[in-house]
């Protein structure tokens, strides 16, 4: 039985999530699936940074640090990110870039390790993050090494070696979903200690951190958070480690008492400590709002959304596209893969340029792959017929030949 | 002779930096001398801002990474610190905080000194370069030294065993400048490395990198350059040491081909190299709106102007505050200053907290220092008169003794 626009709208009027496309500021005529790169404008994003220039900064100057708790924005901000990943409110912190957290909790989990000398990860870790490891490693000295192996040989390559797992719970690429539970206990069956990176997986589908016993994560402010291009990243650090983890970058946001101007450092207790320079309030304020609208939404329902989606998106690409040379990079099922779908194919760069000025907005990622964000706060199911539509048109007119779709551009 | 409001007006109508002040949206009925802790905000930085979430973010999504050129922000707005402080453009990168930057112009010029381990300061250092010298020397291992000695010490330090000088150009509590040419000079004797740290010194007056010969440098955007609460820092690395100056922290926005995600590390040619993560957009349009009020003030302006407001603060409260107890903390010669001038008293805390009640926004350093900071672009000689009136109404009526101003906050 083929599915049909009719059925898809029938699926938006089921959708208990469809109330929240209204808070978005989606620009009209566009279809926009690259949420997991940069989120869309949540309207009170707008209204709130508005506020925080003209009234705090403008008027209030300096006391805002107080008068507006400027100065707990991280904590407070951390602390609505918690209930999206399983944390408490006392373990998390936006602060930072990904890249800066990787470091911070990457050294954290070698120091409690300090008998071992191996990071594990998988060549579908997000390269940034393998990159920080490189810098750490190369700083504390050459008997650190970092070991990137093929997904499929993780668990294999679990010994007793290993000092910390890092790893993306996302594949950036294919979507494909780790199975967080599972790994970390297997890397505290060996005595490591596990790191995880939820850039794709913080407000695309629930987190259970606490659930799975990790011990470290990291995630980005700008994809499904909704925070704005190069939104503060968020730490976690397990509570449990709240006494013992130590991170080397000493910055007076982490020190015990900030405003006694101490020449020499002394942590803060807990999670503060894992802050550095001052907070970049703007910033903060546009995630704080777009982690609003996350208020009253039930976490299962991301889930079952993002999985439909998905289903949908696939289903729909071969009942429209039979024979049109796109291979599903994605996971089939909907509880291994994220919140995205992403297909191969060998010119791939260019159709995704054609879609793009048919208003159908993905992203492409080398050597081959068309990307599908589909965040569930904001994209709808007749989003995706549309999409698949349009994909069917460039495929059907061979418009990704046109020269201009050729073209690279700085940023893919 | 004594100093009249009339004598003060006299300099405003003479002041070539006075049509700056209407560039600013200051608040009706406020004193603001703590630019040097938050600058005031330009007009311009909220529509800016309100553009670029708006139409850029809102509209252009992801697009606006190529389209508004946001890949390029640190470099351009570096580009425009560049004239501040003596810099060539592609020396400078505006990126994450001071803090940050100090690990990493520090880690790069330790590198370029293999054979030493010291690090030399002086006790006016601001805290957080301490506390990350600290933070990498543990990292580093324990043969190396972080040596912090009294001021008027640093000349006779400087021997062959040191590795870099760091200073802060001018002393956030006091308000004295250091010699850069001096001291550069004599670091460079000795073969150490100069490294500059410009938190009170960009936007306040004019800095000579370049003729000073230093090696690195960072610097502070919320301060002088009015770049708004938590604004990004900057980074200056000379161009001599573009070829070899390293730093740990391997984010991808310091890769060689960031959007080709290899899993290996390859830094970029020259200053990119000093990048890390995804760049915070709406800071850095804040940051660039302030900057660009820069464009056509003559530096020379500056600094006379700096110069001039200290000077009259100093002979106002000599003139109207006879036997108030009050204590002139920062160098009487405007050329040993920065921008801004600073009493001690041991009441100093609720004295300033009287001030503030009565609209004089300046802040408290401990032990017993009251802080004004003079933002030549937008302070006035009015402004100083009107400080100074209020001043001495505050001792006259005691109004320091009252319990409320004793109430110490979060943020002082």
């Amino acid at each position: 039985m083929s599915l049909s626009l009719p059925d898809c709208r029938e699926m938006d009027s089921a959708d208990p999530l469809a109330r929240h496309r209204d808070a978005f500021a989606l620009p009209e005529r566009i279809i926009y699936l690259d949420g997991n790169s940069l989120g869309a404008l949540p309207k009170l994003a707008a209204q709130r940074v508005h506020d925080v220039i003209s009234r705090q900064w403008g008027q209030d100057l300096i006391k805002s640090w107080n008068l507006h708790d400027w100065i707990g924005a991280p904590a407070r901000v951390g602390g609505k990110i918690a209930r999206l990943i399983g944390a408490k409110p006392n373990e998390v912190m936006a602060a930072d870039s990904t890249s800066l957290n990787v470091f911070k909790t990457l050294h954290a989990a070698l120091r409690l390790r300090p008998d071992r000398r191996i990071i594990l990860s998988d060549e579908a870790n997000f390269p940034t993050d393998l990159y920080m490891a490189q810098g750490l490693a190369e700083l504390l000295g050459s008997s650190h090494e970092i070991r990137i192996v093929p997904l499929d040989r993780i668990a294999t390559a679990l010994t007793e070696e290993i000092a910390v797992l890092m790893l993306t719970e996302v594949d950036y690429r294919t979507g494909r979903l780790h199975d967080m539970a599972a790994l970390t206990k297997a890397a505290h069956d060996k005595r490591a200690i596990a790191l995880w990176d939820l850039a794709h997986s913080a407000g695309a589908f629930p987190v259970d951190l606490n659930g799975c016993g990790a011990d470290f994560a990291v995630g980005c402010g700008y994809k499904y958070l909704n925070g704005g291009p190069g939104a503060p990243a968020f730490i976690f650090v397990a509570e449990r480690w709240h006494d013992t983890a130590e991170q080397p970058l000493f910055g007076w946001m982490g020190h015990e008492a900030p405003f006694a101007f101490d020449l020499d450092y002394r942590p803060r207790p807990g999670i503060h400590r894992f802050l550095v320079g001052t907070p970049p309030i703007l910033s903060l304020t546009a995630l704080e709002a777009g982690l609003d609208l996350f208020a009253d939404v039930d976490l299962a329902d991301l889930r079952r959304k993002s999985g439909a989606l998905g289903d949908l998106f696939i289903a729909l690409v071969e009942q429209e596209l039979p024979g049109s040379g796109l291979v599903l990079a994605s996971p089939r099922k909907a509880a291994e893969r994220g919140s995205q779908v992403s297909f191969r194919h060998p010119e791939g760069y260019p159709i995704m340029q054609a879609l793009i000025a048919r208003g159908v907005i993905g992203d492409f990622r080398a050597p081959d792959i068309l990307r599908f964000g589909l965040a569930p706060l904001y994209v709808s199911f007749a989003d995706i017929w549309n999409a698949v539509a349009h994909l069917k048109a460039v495929m059907a007119g061979m418009e990704w030949q046109r020269p201009e779709f050729r073209r690279r551009a700085a940023v893919t």
